[in-house]
């Protein structure tokens, strides 16, 4: 088992920010006022080709904390925000990037790269909750969530399906093919966003993977616009489905 | 042009409720304090067989009045809330309840009655609505949103079809053979539920009425659960739905 060791620390408009290794993974675990407070805990997936302190990350962490007070955590994917690349990294970031000059789909690289991804980052982000669960400000029984669209739900889903310890979850705009059989196997309450005019998922499939999921309660937010066009209020309504199924909190209402 | 006339007033807990007619309308306004600032109108329709002050109406008024300070007005749809039910009236409440004790579908019996009583609704609307802005509190420029789900739905789309002087609207719960053309030709912002697991309104049915909204700005909220059983939770999205799109308001953050 790997141990936490913080790297950094500031503070900024009443957050606390940590930068910290467990082994080879990069993470900042973001806090309220000065991070001793007992609550709750957030996983932040980011984004394929982005990193864990994305403005994306940054900005989900500061809503979680200004409206429920919880502690949220962004760690680096595999290959991303300066850890090593792989071979097969560098192969699937050259087929994507080929691809998109191409003006040829995506869809099927992204499918492909990030399962393999799926298969690294699981681990680390058991072994992540592993060490974070050791802060007393944490701890080994209080609730957790996760957070992840795109590759974070890639990977979030697969985490969410053997992790016990995950209760709530908020997923999205991925394929139903490479993630429905394992999304059956996830019965927690989950929030789940597609974009209804996205334009490398097809409709069909958003659908199809919100019906899969094994939850008796689940909410789908289906909203008009392209693929990158996720409304900002959805960033809000995934702060109050924390705050309903996590509990605690609420130290500003928002 | 028929007068407003104001027939009961009573204050509860910081809530200004004022009984009135319209011609043969009775109707409710519930406004925020004294009742004497200005602020947007959000129009409430009920469901089938219930009426203007019905609790899922009361709740509504009094979350929008909580968070937004908006006014709030319930009318009694025809036929409904102590209102005369003509022939038409009596003889489809008859079917339905027929329907009902048989257990046969009730769906084509409230497709077709609603959309009977939709005709006679909206220009009572109308009236109301052109009544209501005679009032210095509301005025004739100011903002105003409709929410109704069930035959609210029925009567609000139409309505929201012909009255340019509603900008937002919340829907739902409805089948779409017979809405989706009018739908169309609503193009104001729309917050649209149906239930994913409803026994009266076919999934694909639900998202067909959702995909028929002519509006830019739709998003489509899909929850677990039978027919009856909508998520408390909506209500708070819809409020948040009309801060947004109303503005003014937050008089209480919530």
């Amino acid at each position: 088992m790997h141990t936490l060791r913080f790297t950094d620390r500031s503070t900024a408009d009443g957050i606390l920010e940590r930068d910290f290794t467990v082994g080879d993974v990069t993470g900042v675990l973001w806090s309220p006022g000065t991070g001793g407070r007992r609550a709750p805990l957030v996983l932040l997936g980011h984004g394929g080709g982005t990193h864990r302190k994305a403005p994306a990350m940054r900005g989900r962490a500061e809503r979680i904390i200004a409206h429920s007070g919880f502690h949220v955590v962004s760690i680096d994917a595999p290959g991303h925000g300066g850890r090593p690349r792989t071979d097969v990294d560098e192969r699937e970031i050259a087929a994507l990037q080929a691809a998109m000059a191409a003006g040829e789909p995506v869809g099927p690289i992204v499918v492909r790269y990030n399962a393999h991804l799926a298969e690294r980052a699981v681990p680390e982000w058991r072994a992540v909750l592993d060490a974070l669960q050791e802060l007393p400000e944490i701890g080994a029984d209080g609730p957790v969530g996760y957070l992840g669209l795109n590759m974070g739900t890639a990977i979030g889903v697969p985490l969410a399906a053997v992790d016990s310890r995950i209760t709530a979850a908020v997923f999205g705009l991925f394929w139903h093919d490479p993630l429905a059989e394992t999304a059956r196997r996830v019965t927690i309450p989950v929030e789940f966003v597609i974009q209804w005019d996205d334009e490398h998922i097809p409709r069909p499939s958003g659908l199809a993977l919100f019906d899969a999921f094994g939850s008796r309660e689940k909410s789908l937010h289906a909203n008009t616009g392209r693929h990158k066009e996720l409304p900002r209020f959805e960033a809000d309504s995934a702060v109050r489905f924390f705050a309903r199924h996590l509990g605690g909190g609420a130290v500003t209402p928002a």
